[in-house]
């Protein structure tokens, strides 16, 4: 009897709260889903054993582990060139953490590992709105800025695996630039992540201190940039100006990331994304205005097309396909 | 009679003025060059009928073109993907220039194509410094500022052919950002490259009017790169800052790169790396306060290897090995 295809992968995307698994077909449709914490296992021994109790179930409900091509994981400052978890600020297994060797020797099939920005990438290469397409830039907005820069059809990971970090660019070079969570000064992710449109928030509602705003009605500490998506659909005028900031701080900084590898397209992905145009018209205006003429008319700038609460494990399942 | 190797290559270094080739063997010597004037052909079709004249004779030298595995050329706007010169501005042929074609058709050799920056890369990746590196970044320092990027192993390309231009990277975003000849303000290279030493010569001769300087001996207008390395070399203050100042510049930008590609090494060829330690120093250390913390002491900084004057042709004549 001749071999069948292995048909499906595995997706894991570990949050620093939650690691939610996904069982995905060829088409990118999660078949089962499950989900354990991520912070209940002081020994990370214990998580994996608590993973592969959680998946067996639904490996069984795709017929079994013969049926599963490979799994692939989107975890914080994960390598893929080693496949481990190194030195992750926001969990709690601190150092090296040999997450793709662990999860092999469990299950028997590949692992392989990669960041979620990476895996995002992949994502939209492999089920989404980036598919045939050899190079683009995809851009997560999320509480941080993340990237994954793909090259002839492979994500950029760079002498180390580590490759790809554009959401630590400096894009503002003044001594007013922010202060950002890295130690450095003035990075992109500190003016265009869902903490920097707060940021944004606090400063604008100070400098236009005569301007009405429905953002008054909320404690500046507590602005989020989902109220600023809120009150912009009322037209709110500081809200439509904090969105047109971040969208021109984002133009401008894609001008200069199109000239290290002329991508045919940038892809954003994350929460901001929702705000659709109020963020999108001032990225696309300020990227026509600043882009050398030799890439002008050349990249699209694009939204993710996965869904939000899915798209993250699709990314990282990608990696089990390769 | 088993088919001999073929063991050498050609190299076409197209300058605005001079067309310099060489062949190469496998060490990366040149065992033979000619030149012919790029400006004295209105017709292309002239210019390649006589490259090929000059040609001949050195073929002949080396055994003939049985011996010839392939030619590489490196121009303005030469572009990977299609073979073509494409909208030169420094070059009398408007347009597109089926460069590549043209020279198969009268050799009877493959030929590959693209800019100098990148033919420097390749060079390096070839013969010199960056032998056995899959991933390094080329900053080339002369009239303006190129740049080649390998990832894997492979010169970035881009979806067209123009992805590389890290010199037109905005490093200056405030009112005074300097205008660069790509119609936009700040780019790198109106800092970095050897008229941006000039123009910071300038700029820093009027600022300390009145500190001493020998490059007070010179028409403002008539100051060289080369004036201000020999002034440093006397330990002139001004000319020091200027190295300083154009190294602080280069090692920032560096620093942004390296979140694209995690390079192992940047490798500096040009003029201004003659001023060594005066422009390297300061590179090294604003490198190294800017860096993300994840790539700190990774990437080496480095120079060219390669002589100065052989170096654009041997880069070229890479090229042709593949």
């Amino acid at each position: 009897m001749e071999q069948e295809e292995k048909s499906y992968v595995i997706g894991l995307d570990m949050g620093g709260t939650n690691s939610v698994f996904g069982i995905v077909d060829q088409r990118g449709t999660i078949k089962a889903q499950t989900a354990i914490k991520t912070t209940g296992y002081p020994d990370f021994a214990d998580y994996v054993k608590a993973s592969v109790e959680a998946l067996q179930p639904i490996i069984e409900a795709v017929g079994g582990i013969a049926n599963i091509k490979g799994m692939g994981i989107g975890a914080p400052n994960g390598n893929f060139y080693t496949g481990n978890i190194e030195h992750a600020a926001n969990l709690i297994w601190k150092g090296i953490v040999p997450i793709g060797k662990m999860f092999e020797d469990a299950l028997g099939i590949p692992v392989r590992v990669t960041n979620d920005a990476n895996a995002a990438a992949l994502g939209e290469m492999t089920y989404g709105v980036a598919r045939g397409m050899k190079n683009f830039i995809m851009i997560t907005l999320g509480t941080g800025v993340g990237s994954g820069i793909v090259v002839d059809g492979n994500v950029v990971y760079g002498s180390d695996g580590f490759a790809g970090e554009l959401g630590h660019a400096t894009v503002d070079r003044s001594p007013e630039a922010r202060h950002c969570g890295c130690e450095r000064h003035g990075c992109l992710e500190t003016y265009c992540s869902a903490t920097g449109v707060a940021r944004t928030a606090r400063e604008l509602l100070v400098k236009y201190a005569d301007e009405p705003s429905l953002l008054r009605n909320t404690n500046p500490d507590e602005i989020t940039s989902y109220d600023v998506f809120l009150a912009a659909e009322k037209g709110d005028k500081i809200a439509l100006e904090i969105f047109e900031f971040t969208g021109r701080m984002l133009g401008e900084a894609c001008a200069n990331f199109a000239l290290f590898s002329s991508p045919e397209a940038f892809v954003f992905f994350g929460g901001l994304t929702k705000a659709g145009e109020y963020i999108m018209k001032p990225i696309r205006e300020t990227y026509d205005k600043n882009i050398l003429n030799i890439y002008k008319g050349k990249a699209k700038l694009l939204c993710s097309s996965l869904n939000g609460s899915e798209a993250a494990v699709l990314g990282a399942s990608a990696l089990g396909w390769s």
